[in-house]
């Protein structure tokens, strides 16, 4: 009886009450094709590792130079048969050659820091929403993308976007060796490390993992790494392979919508809405491309 | 030759630099005895799940009634038995009775919503760093908290938060299903759910598993489902077996030393600090007690 009386109390209310505002399912399932942007297999990347395939989008407008170089060092098959080598707990998954003796082929061994670029020239698309770590904050082409307000611009490195590992040296980073974060966003990272891309499909490949014994999450026996049997760029799949994915854009109406939902849950057991999104917390939505 | 030239270089500035700040680390060890608080083992739930310990410490100044609650489930070996039912890739992973058929014994199977409270009577040690979901971020008592500013207050969905699960409706959560974060802190979640503590030991044992197919990340087979062995109270742990642990206290100098490290990484291959820090990637030190 008590239930049915709360059911009816709704009703009425529904009846008058303004139309509540869209959920991020909502907003993701009302945007237009225009909405969305077709992801060019020239700059994807397919890692085959852990039973299945991790889907890579890389980032040429942050990191120009480590993304040629990951190319030829994917067209090299250089990454075929290397692994993951150090998953750290609430940190990163870390993969490329393990044992630093594998040839790099015609890559370079390693390149100027690119871990920020002039602000000009970027299609920034803020988030007005407060962060701890930047003045501006927003998205890029669909990825997360920070700010110091003073022309200086920067990918923020956020859950599942994709960064080069290197050494102390800030120019000993070539791209053999990548990483993606798998916890609360590490974004004393950012302007430190260079992102170069971000995880489109099948981060969960990549955080189910057990976490290494060894020093900052190393994995401390060779048995205990995890093969990867192939990375491909996209244009190199063959057609019947390909797995076409569609990001939404991150400039237009829609996507604006979705963060607002994101933003102020106030339905689906959610009393009270935050008012407020951080950067991290927003995944900008993937699917699969209409045939 | 040039790794020589520049080894000399360093030698000459550190000479007449100004002292590096210390590090986290260096800010840990530095930290004096009463820096630290021994861990109560009243409000201690030792789980035994996925081949090790996960040591959770409770919060009863955020949620008394759902501590209390879980005691009792706890006391009356409600979780024996139980499993880790959810795991949703960048979210949570759940537990508890995945039947929802077993008895709750004498505790209560619905409790009022604590996802909130008066900030009156709560020790707030403020972080003064921005946060997109509140007005005022901080801790109490080594727990991630947040404030409106205006009087009320909740623990802060980070990170390694353990969380009660309920339905849509507030009042239909008990204890018996609890979850903990395992991706980008879904700080939405704050002044919605009830958090009831924090896991101190173990969070790798329960991000490590595998992502669950179902709606929502539930394990769609039974067979799936990970094990629960025992949960035990701190108290109800013979001596021999018993973990003492010891949390820095969040409300001293050393702890302010730690947040400045954290917020300012200048060394060890940093060359710019960020300036500022979210409130979740903040972990909170957490130590073995000395015997």
């Amino acid at each position: 009886m008590k239930r049915l009386a709360l059911a009816i109390a709704a009703v009425s209310l529904t009846a008058f009450a303004p139309a509540k505002k869209p959920g991020t399912a909502e907003a993701v399932a009302a945007a237009q094709p225009a909405d969305w942007r077709r992801v060019d297999p020239a700059n994807t990347l397919y890692m085959e590792v852990n039973g299945g395939t991790v889907i890579i989008e890389l980032a040429p407008q942050f990191a120009p130079l480590h993304v040629d170089n990951i190319k030829t060092l994917v067209k090299e098959r250089f990454f075929d048969g290397t692994s993951i080598n150090r998953v750290q707990e609430n940190y990163v998954t870390q993969w490329g050659d393990g044992t630093e003796k594998k040839s790099l082929g015609t890559a370079k061994a390693t390149l100027p820091l690119e871990a920020e670029r002039s602000a000009k020239g970027l299609a920034f698309t803020r988030l007005n929403h407060r962060d701890a770590y930047a003045r501006q904050v927003g998205f890029v082409d669909g990825f997360q993308a920070a700010s110091d307000g003073k022309g200086r611009a920067w990918m923020a490195q956020c859950y599942g976007v994709v960064g080069v590992g290197r050494g102390e040296s800030t120019e000993s980073g070539s791209g053999a060796e990548l990483y993606t974060m798998i916890g609360q966003a590490p974004r004393h990272l950012d302007r430190n490390y260079a992102g170069v891309g971000r995880i489109l499909q099948g981060m969960e490949l990549m955080t189910a993992l057990p976490r290494g014994t060894g020093q900052l999450g190393f994995y401390e026996q060779e048995s205990q790494r995890v093969p990867i049997k192939r990375v491909r760029l996209g244009t190199d799949v063959p057609a019947a392979e390909r797995i076409d994915l569609e990001v939404m854009r991150t400039d237009g109406k829609a996507f604006a919508t979705f963060v607002d939902a994101r933003a102020n849950r106030e339905r689906d057991g959610f009393m009270i809405g935050m008012r407020g999104v951080d950067l991290c917390n927003i995944r900008v939505p993937v699917r699969p491309a209409a045939k």
